[in-house]
């Protein structure tokens, strides 16, 4: 009897499947985060139950809300201690402010090292992209914000035409509602596409499944 | 001098526009709600902040949570005493259980009769349909749950395939992100197709603007 080799890379990718463990999905919040791009990747990581667990982070630990009536409680951000799975930084009004929040960029930093994978969602990649994480390395972030997020990393690869983008661990979204293409994206690079199709079937979403189209650039184009 | 003579219920449909008052959105909650029945037409009202405010309801007025790790405070559905602009009932497992809670069902009544506009996702169809409310009328739900949402009202005129559905004062929509396609139809409705497709390309959301077109009704076919 003969056994397959499996070469240990893909043990190491997949050892979280393996024992049957679900990841942890960090989800960062901040005040005026912007709501769906929250809640459209957490619905996708929610209804995945066996694979993931959301829990919801922020500097100060507090309830966080923002104008559209959203509360939702956290977690401090420094009670991730220990290995991080999946960190998730969505985007807002309030990103004007955070990138100016020093101790905010400096926990990102650190959380953003030791993870697994990090997310960002529209613009969220300019939190990420101050810490200098994302300097030289492939990003995305909300059309009509482009502009303001690009001078917060002067030495990313910007690409303003994607829908997300993939550069390692790191993993980029246009604005808002790309958050959950980007998600789908996730899960299928992780799970395979037939189990990613069937997460957006089943939530009954037009999922752009190439990661290149991206029909909103145009209209916020210079 | 001369003046435009504008017909009654022209102005008492646009009373709360021409005030330049926002109509309040109504969102029920209830333990096990979908993550995004709820947030994707939260972050279509919520960015409309001169039209719209949106405030969260349930029967107890306590925090509600769902499985995907959200928590939302809310006010007790009987402080609803005066006016109901727009009344949104979102779907989710938590409706399944829901449906045979009659002080529920007849608050859900109440609040429905007095409503400007109600609004259903997905599942939350159901909630309503069994209030007897949707007798006769078009409705529709979510795709895979659609067999057991019809027998909660057997003499609404089901449509199985429709991305939403608008008869009246009330609209349905289909599972899960078709609240969002909903969201927008009602904004086009009441505000013009131009306002609500700037709106769609603010959050970037490939938004299906026809209500019949619906690609996953074919999916859980009989």
């Amino acid at each position: 009897m003969t056994y397959p080799i499996t070469p240990l890379f893909l043990l190491m990718n997949e050892t979280n499947l393996l024992m049957n463990e679900f990841m942890e999905v960090s989800v960062l919040l901040f005040e005026e985060f912007e709501t769906l791009d929250v809640f459209g990747p957490v619905e996708i990581f929610g209804r995945l139950q066996e694979q993931y667990k959301v829990k919801f982070y922020s500097l100060s630990g507090a309830r966080i809300s923002n104008s559209h009536g959203v509360s939702q409680d956290t977690l401090p951000l420094d009670s991730l201690n220990n290995r991080v799975d999946i960190f998730l930084i969505p985007g807002g009004y309030g990103t004007r402010k955070e990138v100016d929040n020093e101790e905010l960029i400096k926990e990102i930093k650190t959380i953003a090292e030791k993870s697994q994978f990090v997310l960002t969602v529209c613009t969220g990649t300019s939190l990420l992209a101050r810490t200098g994480l994302l300097d030289q390395k492939l990003a995305t972030s909300n059309k009509r914000a482009f502009d303001w997020v690009i001078t917060m990393g002067p030495q990313v690869n910007w690409q303003r035409k994607a829908r997300w983008t993939v550069d390692g661990k790191f993993y980029t979204s246009s604005g808002v509602s790309a958050g959950m293409d980007m998600t789908l994206g996730f899960i299928s690079d992780r799970h395979g596409y037939e189990f990613a199709r069937n997460v957006a079937n089943e939530v009954e979403y037009n999922w752009t499944e190439d990661k290149e189209e991206d029909p909103f650039y145009k209209l916020y184009e210079n």
